[in-house]
């Protein structure tokens, strides 16, 4: 898939602000997506180009049967591309939420401020798709040196839109009396311009927000449990835990209840 | 759907002995599986009749967010079924067991012949299809007495066929030098009946098949765990698990790695 064809796409989807997305509604977008689909399309039988047939690569990096993975599959690329700007991942990650909001709405609170839920960043609260899109699917990985660089650049523009599904969940929480807490890979100099960019898109009212050190080695596993440990030693009851990698839902301790919000982008260890 | 079309589809799948499945290659099966699809699909946006979208659904069940449903979806039954009984699920699994069996030969044994992979057998080893084609998708729970009743008569029956991408990894395993161990929720008087299962399905050379005391309460995570605990504390190695339910792969000591096989017929906890 020619990657002038995705910046297109991407700018119509998402306007000349980042909030576009969240303003339109699914129909809207809908035929802009269609002019896609044929190419590659995001569904059942059509998803195999080649090798690994797209949507099964797909489902087993959910469940987490794949794990450590570098690159989406060469094959899979434009497959990805339809998956993410189409309506399917939107789709997907509403039915998650709806699950995380229905769970959310039975909580039993103590009545002390207490219960907090976390919420990881990029492809959880904020989505960097404007520079996957522009960047390419297949063969973009946050672990080289190249691309980090400009994965950071992108970052420092403070343009990721909201994820309007994990907003929806982000709300419905505070409306309950449940802290929303942030807790990110990215590192503590890039606060200004993550709090800015949560803020520009209509983030409001979380407990804390929690950037990694610069430097920290350890892995994504380590580091968001134990920054979850610090939070259950200050006395605070997670409730739940939201995400779109497995690091950021594995590892004690875990919280009450764990979503995994889906991503066919990058793998994080 | 009508239940009566169902059974005549996995008569023709399955033909006369549980085996035809092995047998028959996915370019064989697809004709028949193809009178289906138009009427509910598998896979993107087909899925959606009404209610939930049906692939979300799906994709929620496998990546462990939807948690003690215990129903299909009304609106998905035909979904499910033509998911089973099409091409998709064995797609699905055979990206499972391929990554499995890319781990599996990449393990370092360290040759004293303790390193064992635990296996499931339901929807796992042995595929209970076509007792579920028979008694529909939608409504089949495993928790209600009425079904336990009809689902053990089946399983009396010795007929399950083979899940043949799982048998693809359990024989990877043998002639690697890893011992599988079959771990069951089935119960301890159904072990002649199981051990003939899987036998006549192809399946030898197990090193232990662990099924469930009868009258034993605990839930499947800690039956399954404890299991496992038993193992390792006997000087055994668990390099894999495989399983497709949550509850199989679950719970310390879990193994060294887990892979979960697709399952959206019904979920145990």
């Amino acid at each position: 898939m020619a990657t002038a064809r995705l910046v297109l796409l991407v700018a119509l989807v998402f306007g000349t602000s980042g909030g576009a997305w969240a303003a339109q509604k699914e129909d809207v977008a809908a035929p802009v997506i269609h002019a896609l689909r044929p190419l590659a399309g995001s569904g059942g039988h059509l998803g195999r180009h080649g090798g690994v047939p797209c949507d099964s690569w797909r489902l087993a990096v959910e469940a987490y049967n794949m794990r450590d993975w570098r690159t989406v599959p060469a094959s899979c690329e434009g497959y990805v591309g339809n998956y993410m700007l189409g309506g399917h991942y939107r789709r997907d990650s509403a039915v998650v939420v709806d699950e995380a909001v229905a769970y959310a709405e039975g909580l039993k609170l103590g009545g002390k401020g207490k219960e907090v839920w976390v919420f990881d960043i990029d492809e959880t609260s904020l989505s960097n798709l404007p520079y996957y899109a522009t960047h390419g699917f297949g063969y973009v990985t946050l672990l080289s040196p190249y691309n980090a660089t400009s994965f950071n650049a992108y970052v420092l523009e403070g343009s990721a839109p909201v994820l309007p599904e994990t907003q929806r969940l982000f709300r419905k929480l505070i409306s309950l009396g449940v802290k929303p807490v942030f807790l990110t890979g990215r590192t503590e100099d890039q606060r200004a311009i993550t709090v800015a960019n949560l803020r520009r898109q209509g983030y409001s009212g979380w407990m804390k927000l929690v950037l990694k050190p610069v430097g920290f080695k350890a892995s994504a596993i380590v580091y968001k449990s134990g920054e979850r440990k610090k939070l259950q030693d200050a006395g605070y009851v997670i409730v739940g835990n939201i995400g779109d990698q497995w690091s950021d839902i594995l590892g004690t301790p875990e919280g009450a209840r764990t979503f995994k919000l889906p991503d066919p982008l990058y793998y994080i260890g």
